[in-house]
């Protein structure tokens, strides 16, 4: 049976690669698209949603989310657009506005009904801030018993971040949201950067693609090459395509070696937005992670066959 | 010419280990000893301090330090008896009292007065709480530029804590002490879990040294025997070598992979006393770390050679 797929995102370049995987793979049923702020504005996010929606032609509706921290309080720090171009497409000159119907509900509504609609049968796949989630158990709690995982691209946990030393950015840009998806009972596992910056795609891997996979392969190609760009200082010539292995995770877990154990989210100071485990098994003194659910956090990965996967998927 | 070494430390059985070996090394001068409060009160590790320097007879005076953190206003957790024995040396019975004199000084100025005649020869190896280190650089700060080097057990860094998931021990026991002995303009190379949790010597090895060592290591290996018993839910039959590591890196710095980067402590919080280092080279936004001195931490060890010279230098 295929996995029906909610896919909050905050597209973004990665993002886009990893929306055409869950558009493609035939294991896959994509339900639904809910848009958050992120790598760049909501309106930006959601028109890009939008744009990607006709140009690759997926049924499944796009929701608009958040448009700001669960805690409205947090500063606001501005749009990576070094990282994903003004337009969070890696400037390719997406239009103004996209004429495709939006729903009409806000993200966490749809997410919510959704879930109610489908019980246990909805896989929640979320690779921006994680605000959405958060409203829609604020609004909803019972849909923790609903769901049937939540895959995250989040977190920084026995490695540095990519936005401070301490924290990776979707956590970093909304911390008390994510505690609040971390600490609920539902299971989550989390694709971080333990996993993520071990799988770079080439510049050459991303063309071969292209020349295979047409049209749609071709889009992804011209929106990644600022991207790249901007990898340089870590990537020689290629991408960490950091959202693809949360989503290559739900139809191919075994690439993935997991760590089982209760996740907080560090909410202020010097360390704003940290991921630590407390990892199953391990004996420490009373801590605040005691009591809390057991979540998966992804600690190793075959990167080469998660590429050869996406590479399979996106060019079949 | 022989490494002159100043010892803070809170005996504490793998600080008993250390000692002998900084003791026994022909390279190493042992030019005072000063202890700290942490793996049991002040009053106990200063007479353990005390007992092994009766019980094996080396020179260096003995300097008692710090019984509470810089900052007094931080909670006291008790002592981990039930790691160290209520005598902090294994239960093996240490007499109430040892007839063998302190030096008058605090640790602290004891620190200052031999840095100071000693300018730029000094290595100060501290595996307890860094409070006594602290001290000394708020009552002289010139002293940052005398030291040679300032070698530490204590944080972990690419790994989870031990007293909480995020934070070790002895960085736990004082986080604002180790944020200014991190930020001081000295070179701090520190031993962390990261290294030391992979340096295990196994009951058989330490059983071994002591038939060939004499009594010196037949009074170390009374003393392990309760901590050992304490490390069976984290090592077969053996134990953890934390503090020798330190000792080890003074004269066998080969041994050890180290990353240079800024350190923080986090102060307060779910990730109090977390030690995160910002990696130089890694690009991030603005953050605490920049403008801080690089610090050296060690990231990779060869335990096998450790544990060979320590079996060397204890049993020579």
């Amino acid at each position: 049976m295929a996995h029906k797929v909610i896919f909050d995102t905050d597209p973004g370049v990665d993002d886009a690669m990893a929306l055409l995987f869950l558009h493609r793979h035939p294991d896959i049923d994509l339900v639904g698209v809910t848009t958050v702020f992120g790598n760049a504005s909501i309106e930006t996010t959601t028109r890009n949603a939008l744009f990607l929606k006709r140009e690759w032609g997926f049924d499944a509706p796009v929701a608009k989310g958040a448009d700001e921290t669960i805690d409205p309080s947090r500063p606001h720090a501005g749009w990576p657009t070094f990282i994903h171009g003004d337009d969070g497409l890696g400037n390719i000159g997406v239009p103004d506005t996209v004429d495709v119907p939006l729903d009409p509900r806000p993200a966490y509504q749809f997410i919510i009904d959704t879930v109610r609609a489908n019980p246990h049968e909805i896989t929640l796949v979320a690779v921006g801030r994680m605000t959405n989630l958060a409203l829609a158990l604020r609004h909803a709690p019972d849909i923790a018993h609903l769901v049937k995982q939540v895959v995250i691209m989040g977190g920084a946990f026995d490695v540095p971040g990519n936005v401070t030393p301490a924290a990776e950015a979707n956590i970093h840009g909304d911390p008390e949201a994510a505690d609040i998806v971390f600490a609920a009972p539902w299971k989550v596992v989390a694709a971080g950067l333990d996993v993520t910056t071990k799988t770079t795609m080439s510049r050459g891997f991303l063309d071969a693609m292209a020349e295979k996979g047409g049209a749609d392969v071709e889009l992804l190609r011209r929106v990644s090459d600022f991207y790249i760009k901007f990898y340089s200082h870590a990537v020689d010539d290629g991408m960490l395509v950091h959202d693809s292995c949360a989503c290559v995770y739900v139809v191919a877990p075994g690439l993935f070696t997991v760590r089982s154990g209760a996740v907080r989210v560090v909410c202020g100071g010097l360390a704003d937005g940290q991921t630590i485990q407390k990892p199953d098994g391990m004996s420490f003194g009373p801590s605040e992670w005691d009591g809390k659910v057991s979540q998966q956090v992804m600690v190793g990965v075959d990167a080469d066959k998660v590429l050869a996967l996406l590479a399979r998927t996106l060019t079949a």
